[in-house]
């Protein structure tokens, strides 16, 4: 399609490459951003290239941040002995809204899959063990999805730890807020039901 | 929320108030971007700081391009003597896709608001009228969208054209491709009805 001019059809491909964003999508905000060019076009403009500039995978965790070790690693009062191995950033984030958690996390950046060729020191799993040690772990919550590659790949991880003596833990299964059980699946209301408590 | 760190946050606010996508998706499309650097970052940030540098509105009609005067009042061919009047760069775009329009455009930028006191000087309307003499034109297209706002504007630029002496036009209103009349609004179907054609 040739209605726009290159530079501007360019960058409506790259933004239609995101998530969430079609080629339809892409050309309205990249239209929106040329009809405001000083107010929305230039400082997101110059943010993103702010962010290209400066971020970067944290050495110790793998959080993505502007600093080579990111501020919850840098957080001493963060320094619980208590570390919670999630996924992918976005779990990182969603805990961190969540708000519950004080310790630090590790993140393995996806789930183990031989189809992928995605193996155990891919997703950073020796630096876990590692962590251990040097920063003198109690505890290790496995905060991975509830999917087949998440428990699979938790399953492996309570296994490579099982030596080392530390406490490893996994979050609860249960209802989720406002669940009714009529829309529940049954894989859920039987784990509600093993793990039920005492009131 | 400051799950995110600082420049990072600061961006998924900006892209957020891109149209068609939220908080929610801003932060996915964000994260997607940390995630792949140097694929998807990089060059989107390189092709955005790029457009804002460059980007600007043709001084003959209005459209956004690279250059002063845009590609298509630049080409020779499109010389027609005949002009198309779209409200919005969006709406020449989408003439452009069709591919049936062989002239050039005018680009008013809105549509005639008493309440937004958006007015004829606004909308490039005295510039239009002007373009009818210095380029010799025989025709004005208006293809203003089929709302109150843009057939109201259509009315005006027809008052103010009418003494100038040009042919003044507007797109055809009927059955839509594909329409079904039972799905069809009775506006539709009243239009298509009065512009009736012998087969």
């Amino acid at each position: 399609m040739a209605q726009a001019p290159g530079e501007i059809e360019a960058l409506i491909a790259l933004m239609a490459r995101l998530p969430g964003l079609g080629p339809r999508s892409a050309r309205r905000a990249v239209l929106h951003m040329l009809k405001k060019r000083a107010v929305v076009m230039d400082p997101l403009a110059q943010a993103l290239a702010r962010v290209a500039a400066t971020a970067r995978d944290c050495r110790s965790c793998g959080n993505i941040s502007d600093y080579d070790i990111c501020p919850i690693c840098a957080d001493n009062r963060r320094a619980t002995g208590v570390v919670c191995v999630v996924e992918d950033v976005s779990d990182l984030w969603a805990l961190e809204r969540a708000g519950g958690f004080k310790g630090r996390y590790h993140v393995l950046g996806g789930t183990l899959s031989a189809l992928e060729s995605v193996g155990p020191d891919v997703l950073r799993i020796p630096q876990l063990v590692a962590r251990i040690e040097s920063e003198n772990l109690r505890e290790v919550i496995l905060a991975l999805n509830a999917t087949v590659e998440g428990q699979t790949t938790a399953h492996y991880i309570a296994e490579a730890l099982a030596p080392s003596g530390v406490t490893v833990s996994a979050l609860a299964r249960g209802l989720p807020m406002g669940g009714e059980l009529d829309y529940l699946d049954d894989g859920t209301i039987s784990a509600a039901l093993a793990a039920r408590r005492q009131v």
